[in-house]
């Protein structure tokens, strides 16, 4: 089934808010071998909102259209689908009984703007919002549909897992399977990889399409195959993966499906029966975020100190205050000891640390901006390296913390 | 000017990749007065890629495309982009050059897949990658010009910056001017809050226009204003702003621009040399990374300590091992001994804790999924309170984290 997505909201077009849901939406398509052909992000205007309707159908079968329904007055979506679909706007009393028990859960009060909520285009089938106020409308055109969400990501997400899924699933039938298949390697650049793979790339059949995914210091490799036999296709993209798989050295492959390098580590340590730390000063917590933010991290996280001071380093992690005046906080000596020190503070066998300079500013020549020291240590071995990251602060960030995290994957696959 | 965006990329439509480089370069192009009429987000085709074009030169001057550029046998569309506006693919010496310089500074080696980024249409103005290999290629059409810049949000973002919008503001003069203020409002639902408003924002001149973006706890007002005297649109939104401001109660206002509630944090806590630590459990160190993410964040926060274990709140923090078993984790008194654990820890004047439930398990009848503590403290005073969020773990932690600094931010000006 062919699927467009059209983003409504005038925030999305001066870059106040960034749209997640086209990709949340994707992601749950996909398995059920629904293609999106496109997304299109427009503004809170009837006319943008009307051709970009038209556009949508011109391609697809299934319209799904997020935003544009909040209670104030810049949204103007339900009477721009009541224009296009015919009826007229009408207060519905089931949507009324609904608006008001979410509100009120909410130990709220129902003001009139949000009963407006309630006024819907008579031409749609209305979805009760389960989890918020703005209701969802389903609209049949030419043997076609478009629904009308939230624009609120929660909203949005809950409400197309509980309902509009299944109704599409059940709606229409789907003729044409679509899989991926994806492979996590670190170690190569995207085109000394794509050298590596060339002829086994070349070899591939017809239904079968490999996508590189470059992000800084890991490559994503997706595997796409399409085909009208959903059992054939899983199955050759299994062996295709293998074979890819068998291209590369296994010290190169982090992850055989598409997981975050936080959730592998966490798998990792899991299995091995290991707690972890965090000792970090350039990644200012992001280490201990990244991986606190996965369900079941308690399991084998225990806690992190962020020492972005030096007094914390040394009153906290015990780093000598003499190494720390001598080598500089960033520094292979430090971050040595801040691992220990987190391992030694918050009782675990395993420990990641990182001391660097993010920028913009306090770089130095012999020191400059992307400098970061990491050290991960575990069951008694400890690894460090100095790396020289490069973009700005955020980048650095991030660039330190994936590393942080995969170096302690890599160390603890080698015990 | 009008401006039209095609982000490009297989990965996008499958939700594997967020794009940001729409809202990258909305953000950088407002405040020139120049308006983003669209984005459209096509596969890694040729005819999507061609279809789009005709779309954006139908509707603006300037047509910006972001990726598709990769070294790797996905991309196509500097051959669809050589389509389009005639001429041959060609290898071009100076790109070459510039190739291999930029491969030789990441101490890599050229080979020949990435060689091949020296190929370009000869119907193209090359603008030099100074941070990566993909060339920027500006093509001119009746008038109205395309800009095709690499994919990666660092290269897209350094690009544009330093040469694609100067060329673009050279090339165009503007004729209209946009301006936009923003109000950081806390303390009121949507529609309480346009409810309050509603006498005020009727009032408005038809020049400008009021926005409405709820996040959970924080609702931005934007005011919006489109004029073609610069000068005078400016003026009137910032008296539009001082009346708007007059509508609200100081106490929830936030702030008066567009930042983000740590951005807000560190000006507060500088303006009054005072600095601030954390102490999370729930939260995971995002509070910590949040405030650490924005530069100069060292001058006011020396660091965190992330107690996701009790062993650690009672070892590190100094929590009563009494009380965390009397009253659980969870509860008042333990988040208050957090902060001021974090205080007397890392040696500072404030500190936020949290401690709570994210879910999805952990959950029981007296606390939910979604309870979370939340203590604050500055020079002696210490506010805190228990809170119920709805919504998944995502969203718990980033409303906890949010809650956090904003009560910190309203104790800091009470004192």
């Amino acid at each position: 089934m062919q699927v467009s997505i059209i983003v409504i909201g005038d925030e999305l077009l001066i870059g106040q808010v960034t749209d997640t849901n086209s990709g949340d939406i994707a992601r749950r398509l996909a398995p059920c071998g629904w293609k999106v052909n496109d997304v299109q992000v427009v503004a809170d205007d009837a006319e943008a909102i009307l051709d970009s309707i038209d556009r949508a159908f011109s391609k697809s079968d299934v319209v799904l259209t997020t935003g544009g329904l909040g209670p104030t007055k810049d949204d103007i979506t339900k009477g721009t689908l009541c224009r296009y679909f015919g009826g007229e706007l009408r207060e519905d009393p089931e949507v009324l009984a609904n608006v008001r028990h979410v509100v009120e859960a909410r130990g709220l009060k129902l003001n009139d703007l949000t009963a407006a909520q309630a006024i819907v285009p008579t031409s749609c089938q209305v979805i009760q919002n389960q989890v918020g106020t703005a209701p969802l409308m389903w609209f049949e055109h030419d043997g076609k549909v478009l629904v009308s969400m939230p624009g609120v990501p929660f909203e949005t997400r809950h409400m197309f897992d509980a309902e509009v899924l299944p109704r599409l699933l059940e709606r229409f039938h789907s003729d044409t399977a679509i899989a991926h298949r994806t492979l996590i390697v670190t170690g190569y650049s995207e085109s000394a990889l794509a050298e590596k793979i060339a002829e086994w790339e070349d070899s591939l059949p017809a239904y079968a399409h490999l996508a590189y995914l470059p992000k800084p210091g890991i490559i994503r490799l997706r595997l796409d195959g399409i085909h009208t036999d959903g059992e054939f296709i899983n199955a050759e993209l299994d062996r295709l993966h293998r074979e890819l798989m068998a291209q590369l050295t296994p010290a190169n492959i982090l992850a055989a499906e598409d997981l975050t390098p936080a959730e592998i580590l966490i798998r990792e340590l899991r299995m091995r029966k290991l707690t972890a730390a965090t000792a970090e000063s350039c990644t200012g917590g992001n280490i201990a975020h990244s991986i606190t933010a996965i369900a079941g991290a308690s399991d084998v996280f225990c806690g992190s100190v962020v020492s972005y001071s030096n007094d914390v380093k040394s009153n906290v992690l015990g780093v000598s205050e003499t190494d720390l005046a001598r080598y500089g906080a960033v520094s292979i000596p430090v971050v040595e000891q801040m691992v220990s020190g987190a391992i030694r503070t918050i009782g675990t066998q395993c420990a990641m640390a990182t001391s660097g300079i993010a920028g913009p500013t306090g770089g130095s020549p012999e020191k400059p901006v992307g400098t970061v020291c990491v050290a991960v240590s575990a069951c008694g071995r400890t690894r460090s390296a100095t790396y020289h990251f490069p973009g700005n602060r955020d980048r650095v960030i991030r660039r330190a913390t994936d590393t942080a995290i995969i170096n302690l994957i890599y160390l603890l696959r080698e015990l």
